[in-house]
């Protein structure tokens, strides 16, 4: 097993489309799984009204609250791939520019319409990449 | 969109063997990818002393800790597949029989070695399913 640093964690995220965010809610962990693109470093992902994730997108919360992305990349029989996790304070997009190119690149779910997007900015990355291991070299006689 | 009930959810999840568990360390919000399998209504997941889930294994946690536990299968493109989030507490695996025969069915990873189990006694499950959508009735003329 081998630790990712922080550009090739990032690198490896920004490969695929689906991660899962995950949150506290009512004071429970709460994970859900969404689109995502990363955007310079940032991370951003689509949120609904109405949806789990719309309570971080409320004026209340204009601070940022703490929130954990991961995505992952693992073959489930060999267990090789790869796993990124990213923890930072997740934001509404505000920016109306910003907001609707990131409405153009997340496509919509079947369900509710996109209404806004968030942005993770990582602070804490970590991440693993499983390989095959290299053939040993044979024991002396 | 279509939302699952007890059963379904708990049945897809039993399909696959890889998810990621959420909980809480160092009062941040944390994800892990990791191996399961259902055993009834249980939720077992694989650990490892001084792994990221040791501490949900320790003595201290004994009344168990609520983790969420997330699994699914969702075309990157097309979004269609299934989530499901099961909410409950998690809690050693004392049962030293029980151990043996979970840490024989939960293959080990590239890594260290597997000591223990977790169990997740689900007390919420929730999920979705993304289906194709009929193709709908031509609008009458």
């Amino acid at each position: 097993m081998r630790e990712l640093d922080r550009a090739e964690a990032l690198g490896l995220l920004a490969t695929v489309s689906l991660g899962r965010i995950v949150f506290t809610r009512h004071a429970l962990p709460a994970v859900r799984p969404v689109n995502h693109f990363v955007d310079g470093e940032d991370i951003i992902v689509r949120i609904h009204e109405g949806g789990a994730l719309g309570s971080l997108a409320s004026p209340a919360e204009a601070p940022g609250v703490v929130v954990a992305y991961e995505a992952d990349v693992i073959d489930p029989d060999t267990h090789l791939g790869w796993s990124v996790v990213v923890t930072g304070y997740a934001r509404p997009v505000a920016d109306a520019d910003d907001a609707d190119r990131y409405a153009d690149l997340l496509r919509p779910w079947v369900g509710p319409p996109t209404t806004g997007a968030l942005r993770i900015r990582p602070d804490l990355v970590t991440g693993f990449r499983l390989e095959a291991e290299a053939s040993r070299p044979a024991p002396r006689a």
